[in-house]
């Protein structure tokens, strides 16, 4: 049983565009918002996973980028748990590493409380917790009362050369809880070449670097002040945005500073040069879901090692990944083979050439494709849009609002929109008029008309939404009135 | 320039699947009427490589099945030159092969003049033509006048074992025409080993059997009767249907004899059996298309040997071919690969697999799969419908209306259409009512209303219609009156 540890925060790292992951993953739609490993996206499993811990998502930051935040916010909100709505958010004007990024919420928490300890994790990755993961944590908390930076080091399960490794020192007398024993942290590894890897996996004594800490939030100040120069510089800059007002922060000055510390990340700034840091080593099932081949490595292959997901066939194909988000997929004598086929783009690329899909995101960012930066269905905190088509002069989309939730009270400078209702009910305000629009009934939203649509229901309300107008960008919304308060624009 | 020849007919034969090219074709929108390789399709380029030489498209027979005969007359006629509105059709009751379908349209052809000379074609291959066509269609006239069955032999330009080969002999004397000599035919040869076919492509007198014949209609006939047996038989049947009136043609009694007949090809019943067969060589570029592979044949590959067509990127692949109709592709690394992707499906393959595609067909056929039939896009003689989303209860669809032309007057059982105008303006019937639906209107028809929609303008028409309803098959049309007098179910 997970148990509270009184004052516990959490700081969940989202700042990641994880271009490796594209065309599941977008600008707009990073690697943390996916759910390709189960019912919840990777961030949602995040937090879940450090929510028993805390006194709730309120406990919980999120640091993240201007860029994503909204849509983050709009991922987490659209969540079914309540505690995913109470998480808090930082936005880093730029992204800037992870030193920057956890100094930052270390130095904001430790406006309440100094001895805050945190615990640092990443939001795009999996892991496996139970029993042993709430005995690290328990573990964790204790030693870093006491001033130490604890890592968990997951025990490998193949030799990874591309990985960062920790060595096991001595135990830590009096600390274990469970088999979770924090251990002194001898040295650190990155990137350890085949031969020593394999060493490491037989060995016993080198653990993954997971990028999960524990720690007090004022030892992270500390640590940088006392290692001067640039470091200590980063400490300065982000106790000077953390003392200002909340609403302050993301002023001009806050943000030109922030700008001006260096991009380190947390292991070469704190980690690897503190002599005060321990590690738990933990047989955690675990990836960095690093590239496409995670889709692999979580899943059941075939008996000819072949993984699928979605709608399609094969016929003798080995060894390869084959995963479809809405279309079919015919594959036939393909051999450690890629493809990722979602609505409106595909990529197929042989296995051994997965870290290198970045390549391609760069060749489609500078042909100016939209399909790198913009998802099909674009989240909202009162359901989803998906744009069906876009013709000259016109643009269709499916509105999904969820029972209770309406969007923004808006207006259009450049189109007016016609509303066919194909599931639920409606409401629908236009001007000065409120009017019910029940299952195949029609609204028409003049140009320039103040209006709404809203869900009172009890059941999903689905509403084709037919655009025309000479311009039809996600831009042309001047909100009224929005329950999540977003953009006024 | 070409020459008409006096009292010509030609058979165009447009029964084939097309299985080997699906995802691109489909059972109801097969290899015939797809324009990869142009702006035209297979069939219209088939029929217009023999249009100049007859009198105009009434004396062109289509020759094809009762299942594709709906969308073969929706596509010709969906043609700019109105010559291939006027094309006849005949509907074989299933399909038998070659020879029944030649046999049945030399006994129809034969009722008005048993001396009409037709030129047989297929509908799904590509020939370039040009002025040593016109000699070759002229010459093989002329000796067809004879008695002839005159083939048209193309030169052969590698040592393919998948073709059949003609073995010319002596030249027939004086029937010369510019380049083009008919020869005795000698020998047929199918699919011959390797070493064979090397000897053939370097000898100079074997060609490929391109099955385009020349040939008298009565001769046909007397080839079959001659024969005896089963061949005989065909000659029985088919005469039978011909002395038919036209209406009556399809009448059950037809049906069944047409059904109990042999399916054997034209080749085997006739051409390898008849001691009257001459060939004319010529070195035309032609392709049977018979596979994914043609679409490397018809294109100029990059220096690394791709082939690619529609959106995307490649970084690094090599001799792969990427066809894409609407969505974009991205490839990484692969070689020797095919990727077609649709905006429904999408198919992946070593180039060497080319020939089994058949196989995903089945395997799709038996999980039931609807992108084995249906296309996503259905031309209709008045333009087109595809349908953008399916969902409970409801159905999207974009139609598009020519100038000038009007969908059939007609009425659902079972579901509702809202119609809103995005390009164009609309005249809508709505039982007594008959409006003016500009851009950016909506017109609403409620559940068994007699409606039609018209394009009274210059301009295409454009009108998103949702459906929505309990069923929404696309046989609930009651159709009370429509231009193309097409089924009245």
């Amino acid at each position: 049983m997970p148990r509270s540890i009184p004052g516990l925060k959490a700081v969940v790292l989202a700042g990641g565009s994880g271009q490796r992951f594209w065309p599941l993953s977008r600008e707009l739609n990073p690697k943390q918002l996916l759910s390709m490993f189960g019912t919840e996206s990777l961030i949602a499993a995040a937090v879940h996973r450090i929510l028993p811990f805390t006194d709730g998502g309120s406990a919980i930051t999120v640091v993240t980028n201007e860029r994503l935040f909204d849509e983050l916010r709009n991922h987490l909100t659209a969540q079914p748990d309540p505690e995913l709505h109470r998480v808090r958010y930082i936005q880093e004007p730029l992204a800037r590493n992870t030193a920057p990024a956890i100094a930052l919420a270390a130095a904001t928490l430790a406006v309440d409380d100094p001895d805050a300890i945190m615990v640092v994790l990443p939001s795009d990755h999996l892991l496996e917790d139970g029993g042993l993961w709430a005995d690290c944590i328990a573990a964790a908390a204790a030693v870093a009362a006491d001033g130490w930076l604890v890592t968990i080091g997951i025990e490998p399960t193949r030799p990874e050369t591309g990985y960062g490794y920790i060595r096991a020192g001595e135990p830590l007398p009096g600390s274990a809880v469970g088999l979770a024993v924090p251990h002194v942290a001898a040295e650190f590894v990155e990137k350890p070449d085949h031969a020593r890897a394999e060493e490491y996996v037989s060995g016993g004594v080198h653990f993954w670097n997971a990028g999960i800490f524990v720690m007090k939030a004022a030892r992270v100040l500390e640590e940088l002040d006392s290692a001067g120069g640039e470091l200590a510089h980063i400490a300065d800059v982000v106790r000077g945005i953390a003392a200002l007002p909340p609403a302050d922060r993301n002023r001009e000055d806050a943000r030109v500073a922030f700008a001006g510390i260096a991009p380190v990340s947390v292991d070469v700034a704190i980690m690897e040069r503190s002599d005060r840091v321990a590690v738990i080593p933990a047989p955690l099932k675990w990836s960095d879901v690093g590239s496409l081949l995670a889709l692999e490595e979580m899943a059941d292959p075939d008996s000819a090692g072949n993984v699928r997901s979605g709608r399609g066939v094969d016929i003798g194909s080995r060894g390869s990944i084959v995963y479809s988000t809405d279309r079919l997929v015919a594959t036939l004598g393909v051999e450690d083979l890629i493809v990722v086929d979602t609505t409106d783009a595909t990529l197929v690329l042989p296995k051994e050439r997965a870290q290198d899909v970045r390549l391609v995101v760069d060749a489609l960012r500078a042909m100016g494709a939209p399909e790198v930066t913009q998802p099909k269905v674009s989240l909202r905190p009162w359901g989803s849009w998906t744009s069906l088509l876009k013709g000259l002069g016109y643009q269709i989309k499916l509105l999904e609002i969820k029972p209770g939730s309406k969007p923004s009270l808006q207006r259009h400078e450049h189109r007016s929109e016609h509303w066919i209702v194909v599931a639920g009910k409606a409401v629908v305000t236009c001007d000065d008029r409120v009017t019910e629009v029940p299952l195949n009934e029609s609204a028409f939203i003049p140009l320039g008309a103040v209006h709404r649509i809203e869900n009172r229901g009890e059941s999903l309300l689905q509403v084709i939404e037919v655009q025309v107008g000479d311009y039809l960008g996600e831009d042309d919304i001047i909100r009224i009135e929005d329950d999540w308060d977003r953009d006024s624009r």
